[in-house]
C-alpha cells in the first residue's frame, strides 16, 4: 500500500511513529515560517507541519501545493500544541520528512467544503468533485450501511435475495416503460422493469418462500425532486403469511435500521385505516410528527345562515395550537397562499382563542359566543390557539386542509428532520375511478387481493371494495407499500375484468402469471420500499438526488457524462430502428 | 402465519406437539389403508399420515390430493416406525387432524424432482416449475449466500457499495451496447452499461477510496452457454494501492467465500506470468487442477529430416501420464478430433513409454531409440505414459495443444468438479493487434496502465508492452480480471492515441474522465469478477444458466414471459422512433 494509515485514525497513541499518509490537500497556510497543510481522505483530516527544522526543499515543496493536489507524505506523529478537539486526529500532527505529489489538480470550479459556493448545474457537471464534499459522501456511506443492514436483517429472517431480469416485457399497465430494441429479434423490444412484481410472484409459485432484492427499477415519467427515471427499490415477497405478519416483519426491519444506523428507537408503528387517514389528515400519508388532526364541523356549524358552510359538503378545521398571535395580515397572507391554483381554496375561516379566554372568529356575524364555545369544545382549544377552517366538497377540502395542516406544522416548527414518526396506513381501496378514462384502475396494482368480505361488492359498488393493501409512512412520506396478492386464477381473472381487460388482453399480457396460478400458487404477499426515499429520510433531505451518486436532472439528463446522446446510424441500422426527428 | 413450522425442521424433539405446516404435495401413496403424503417446502419434506384412526372425510380428502397441490395441514408429531435417515425430518411423521387445500394444481408438464423428464425448452417455458426442483433452488440459495459473504467481506475491509447508473452513454469501444431511446430528449439514446468502469474511476477521483458493487451489466453479443445479454459483475475499485494489494484482497475474498460457503480451504493462489501461461498451457486461463504442462521440443527434435518438425515454428507436447494403453484406434480418433475445423490441427505425433520400458513413437522412421530417450527425459516419462506432440505456428499450435491438454485431462478424470485450483495470471500485454482493423486494441480496456518500464516501447514495439493487469482463474475459467489504472491525463491521452482515437474523439467519448483526471485523481486500480461464473463454479456447472433465476435463451428470448415483443405504434411515436422491419 502507498500508506500505512488513513487520514482519520492517528491519535495520541501513535506519537513518535513514522507513518505514510495519502490524500488531498484540503488547505495549507503559512504562519510565521511554519507551513500547516490539512490532508484529507474519506476517513478524515490530518494536519501536516513543515517548520524551520524541515529541509529547505521540502518546505518549498510544501508551500507550492495547491488545493486538491494528491500527495503522499512520510513523517513522524507529534503532539500538537494547539489541539483541535473537533476532529479525531486533532491531538496530533505529522512532521513531514518526505513529500510526493501523486497528482496535481487544477483549481476546482467550486469550494470542496461542507458549505460550497457552487451552483446546482456546476456541481452536477463536476459531480465527481461535489462527491468529495463530506455531506454528500456521508449520505452515500450511510446508504451503504442501510443496505448492509437490510440484507443482514432479511437474511436472518430466511429471505433469499434473487436477481430478477432487467430486460423484460413491456406492459401497458402503470407508468410508461423504457424500452430496449432487440438486435437479435428485429422489430421487437425489451422493457426495463417498473418493478419485479410478476417475477417475485412467480418466485413464490416456485416455492422460494421468502424473497427480497435491492433492485433498480425504471419509469419513464416526468421528473421532480423525489423522482428519478431509475430508482432503487427494496422488493420483498413472502408465502404462507397474512397481512399482520408482513407488517410485523417490515416494521421490525425499519426499527432495526433506525436502531443500527441512527441509534434511534422507533417503537411500535401505529396502524391507521385509510378511511381514518383521509378523514383526520386528508392524506393517505399523514405526517404524524404532530397532531393538528382534522375536526369535522358539519354537525355544529350548519343552519346558521352562513351560506359558505350551509352549502358545503364538508366543513373541516384544525387547531393550530399557539398560533393565536397570528396577525390579520398573516392570516390574509395564509388565505392568499391557500387560494393559489395549486391548492385552490376559496377562503379561510378562523377563530382565535385569545389569552383572556375570549373567542373571536372571522364569522362572528353568523356565530355568537355560545356557538363559538361549541367550536372551542370540538377543537379542545386553549387560550393562545388559532382554529383554521375550510369548507367545500369533501375530497377537495380535505386535500386543501392537508396542505394547510402541513404548512402550519412547518411554520410552527413541528416537523423537525430529527424526529421520526412512522405508521402503517391499512385497508386501502382496491380500485380508484379514473375520470379521464371513465373506468376503474387498480389503486395498488392488479395483483392486489380484495378483502374477502368485500368481494361481493365488486359488481355493485366497486369503489367501496377494500384491499389487503398497506403503506409504510414516515414523516408524511410514503416509504413503501404492498399487499396480499391474489393467488387464485379465478379471482385474478375477475380483477382483470373489472380493470377493463378482455380475457384475451389479460392472457396476452399476463398469461404466464395466470398459467402459473394453475400449478399450485401459495397464498402470498409482499411489499416494496423506496430505497432512495428511505435514505433521504435518514439523511434529513427533501430530495432523493443527494443520496444517489450520479443522479439525472429534471430532463432525464446526466450532464456530467452528457447522456442521453445521439448514436451512430450504423448502430440504429443493426437494431432495425430509426429516429423520426 | 399460516404455519407454525416449516417442512424441514420437525424432529424427535417435537414429538407430541400439534403443528401447522404448509407446502406442496410431493407425492402420496396408499399402503394397506394408510395414506402417506410427502409435503414439501423450501426447507424440506415432511411425511403426513392418514390411517384407519383418522376421520373418514379427512381420509377421503387426503386421497384426493394431487401432485403439487398447495395444502395447509394441522396435526400431531409422531415417531415413525419406518425411519428415513436420509432426511432431517425422517424420524417423525404428522398424524393429520385437519387438512385444507389452499390451491389446486394442474398436472405439471414435467416431474418436479431432482432428476426431471422435462426437455430444456419445456422447462424454460415453465421456469417457475423448474425452479421448484431442489438442484435449481439450491443453486440460487447458494448464490444468495455467496453474495451475502462477498458483502460481509468487503464491508469489513472498508469497501462501500455505491450504485452507479444503468441509463448511461453509448460508447463505441468494446462490445455492442443495448440502447434505450429517450422520450424527453428526442432522437437521443441512453445505453445500458457494459460495466461501471468510468463511474468507479470517477468515484476514486471523488475520494471514495474503496468501492464495490454487485451489479447487472449488459452486452448485446451473440450468446452461448456462459454468456447472457444481462449478467452480474462484482465490481471493485481501490485507491492508493498497488497490484500486490489488490491480488491479496481479492484472493482473500475468494478464500473467504470458499471457506464460508463450501467449507473448503483454497490456500495461497499461485501467480503466473501471462507469457508463462501461454508457453506452458497455451492459454491465459490455464486449468491447473492437473499438470501436463507443455514441453517445447524445438531444441531436440529439429534437424532429423522430419519435415513436419523441421518446418514448424514450434514443436510442443504433453505427457498424458498413464495413457500409454491408448490403442491405435483411440489415437486415430483423437487425431480426427484435433483435425476438426474448430481446432484445425494437421496431425498428431505420439510416443508411448511402454510398461517394459521401451519407447515407441509414431515417427520411429526419423527418431531412433537414443533420440526418443531425449524426448523421454524432456517429458520425464515413466512406463505407462503417452506423449502427444503437435507442430506448427507458435500461436496456433499452442491453442491446439491447449485443447488437447484439456481433452486429455477430462478423459483421464483429472478435472473433477469438486477440486478447485485457482491462480492469478499477471503481466498481460497492454495491447493486442487486431488483424481485421489493422490496429491495436486494448487487451483489458483503454484505462489500464502500462508497466512504467515498458512505456518507452509504446512507440517502437507496442505489442510487447506489458500492462499492470491480472486475471483470477479457477479451474481454467476466467473468474475476473482487473488492472492498475492510468491516473494521469497525459498517459491516458497517449493511450487513446495508440488505440487510434483522435484527440477530438477521445474528448468526445471520455472527456468527463479526462477532465476529472485534471482535478486530482489518486493512483487507483480495481477488478471485476463474473458473479454468474463464480456461482456456476461453486455449483459445479458448465453453464451459467442454472445459477440465474430467469435466464434468456441463445436468441436472447425469455420464453416464459415471451420477451422481447412488439410494442404499440403509439409507444414508438412517443419515443420518436420507428422500426425498419
Amino acid at each position: 500500500m502507498l500508506r500505512t494509515h488513513t487520514c482519520g485514525e492517528l491519535n495520541i497513541s501513535n506519537l513518535g511513529q513514522t507513518v505514510k499518509l495519502c490524500g488531498w490537500v484540503q488547505k495549507s497556510r503559512d504562519l510565521g515560517g511554519t507551513t500547516f497543510i490539512d490532508v484529507r481522505d474519506r476517513y478524515g483530516l490530518t494536519q501536516l507541519v513543515l517548520n524551520v527544522d524541515s529541509d529547505a526543499n521540502l518546505r518549498e515543496a510544501g508551500k507550492s501545493l495547491g488545493r486538491e493536489f494528491v500527495i503522499k507524505v512520510t513523517g513522524k506523529v507529534l503532539e500538537r500544541t494547539n489541539k483541535n478537539p473537533k476532529i479525531p486526529t486533532g491531538d496530533i500532527e505529522i512532521a513531514v520528512e518526505a513529500l510526493e505529489v501523486l497528482n496535481e489538480a487544477k483549481i476546482p470550479p467550486f469550494l470542496i467544503e461542507d458549505e460550497t459556493d457552487g451552483g446546482e448545474e456546476l456541481r452536477a457537471k463536476y459531480r465527481y468533485l461535489d462527491l468529495r464534499r463530506n455531506p454528500l459522501r456521508n449520505n452515500l456511506i450511510m446508504r451503504h450501511k442501510i443496505a448492509q443492514e437490510i440484507r443482514r436483517y432479511l437474511d436472518a429472517q430466511n429471505f433469499i435475495e434473487v436477481e430478477t431480469p432487467v430486460l423484460i416485457k413491456s406492459t401497458p399497465e402503470g407508468a410508461r416503460d423504457f424500452v430496449v430494441p432487440s438486435r437479435m429479434n428485429p422489430g421487437e423490444f425489451y422493457a426495463l422493469p417498473q418493478s419485479p412484481q410478476t417475477f417475485k410472484q412467480l418466485l413464490m409459485v416456485s416455492g422460494f418462500d421468502r424473497y427480497f432484492q435491492i433492485v433498480k427499477c425504471f419509469r419513464d415519467e416526468d421528473l421532480r425532486a423525489d423522482r428519478q427515471p431509475e430508482f432503487t427499490q427494496i422488493d420483498c415477497e413472502l408465502s404462507f403469511i397474512e397481512q399482520e405478519d408482513i407488517l410485523n416483519i417490515f416494521e421490525g426491519m425499519a426499527r432495526h435500521l433506525f436502531n443500527t444506523v441512527k441509534g434511534i428507537e422507533l417503537g411500535d408503528f401505529p396502524r391507521m385505516q385509510y378511511a381514518d387517514a383521509m378523514r383526520l389528515y386528508g392524506s393517505d400519508k399523514p405526517d404524524v410528527r404532530f397532531g393538528m388532526a382534522f375536526v369535522e364541523l358539519n354537525d355544529i356549524v350548519k343552519g346558521k345562515n352562513f351560506g359558505v358552510f350551509d352549502n358545503a359538503e364538508l366543513v373541516v378545521g384544525i387547531n393550530a395550537k399557539g398560533a393565536a398571535g397570528y396577525t390579520r395580515k398573516q392570516i390574509d397572507e395564509l388565505t392568499e397562499w391557500l387560494k393559489r391554483p395549486q391548492i385552490g381554496a376559496t377562503g379561510l375561516i378562523y377563530m382565535r382563542h385569545n389569552d383572556d379566554g375570549s373567542l373571536k372568529s372571522s364569522v362572528d356575524k353568523f356565530y355568537n359566543e355560545e356557538e363559538l364555545q361549541k367550536w372551542s369544545a370540538a377543537f379542545e382549544t386553549q387560550p393562545g390557539d388559532l382554529v383554521l377552517i375550510l369548507a367545500g366538497g369533501t375530497d377537495k377540502v380535505r386535500k386543501q386542509m392537508n396542505e394547510l395542516r402541513l404548512e402550519m406544522g412547518t411554520r410552527l416548527g413541528l416537523r423537525s428532520k430529527d424526529k421520526f414518526a412512522p405508521l402503517w396506513v391499512v385497508d386501502f381501496p382496491l380500485l380508484e375511478f379514473d375520470e379521464e378514462s371513465g373506468r376503474y384502475h387498480a389503486m395498488h396494482h392488479p395483483f392486489t387481493s380484495p378483502k374477502p368480505e368485500d368481494i361481493a361488492l365488486l359488481d355493485t359498488e366497486p369503489g367501496t371494495v377494500r384491499a389487503n393493501a398497506y403503506d409504510m409512512v414516515i414523516n408524511g412520506i410514503e416509504v413503501g407499500g404492498g399487499s396480499i396478492r391474489i393467488h387464485d386464477r379465478e379471482v385474478q381473472s375477475l380483477m382483470f375484468k373489472h380493470l377493463g381487460f378482455s380475457p384475451e388482453e389479460a392472457q396476452k399480457q399476463f398469461g404466464f402469471l395466470l398459467d402459473a396460478f394453475e400449478f399450485g400458487a401459495p397464498p402470498h404477499g409482499g411489499i416494496a420500499l423506496g430505497f432512495d426515499r428511505l435514505c433521504s429520510i435518514f439523511a434529513g433531505l427533501d430530495s432523493i438526488r443527494d443520496v444517489i451518486a450520479f443522479p439525472k436532472n429534471n430532463s432525464g439528463r446526466d450532464v456530467m457524462i452528457d447522456s442521453p446522446s445521439v448514436i451512430a446510424d450504423a448502430q440504429m441500422a443493426e437494431l432495425n430502428i430509426k429516429t423520426t426527428v
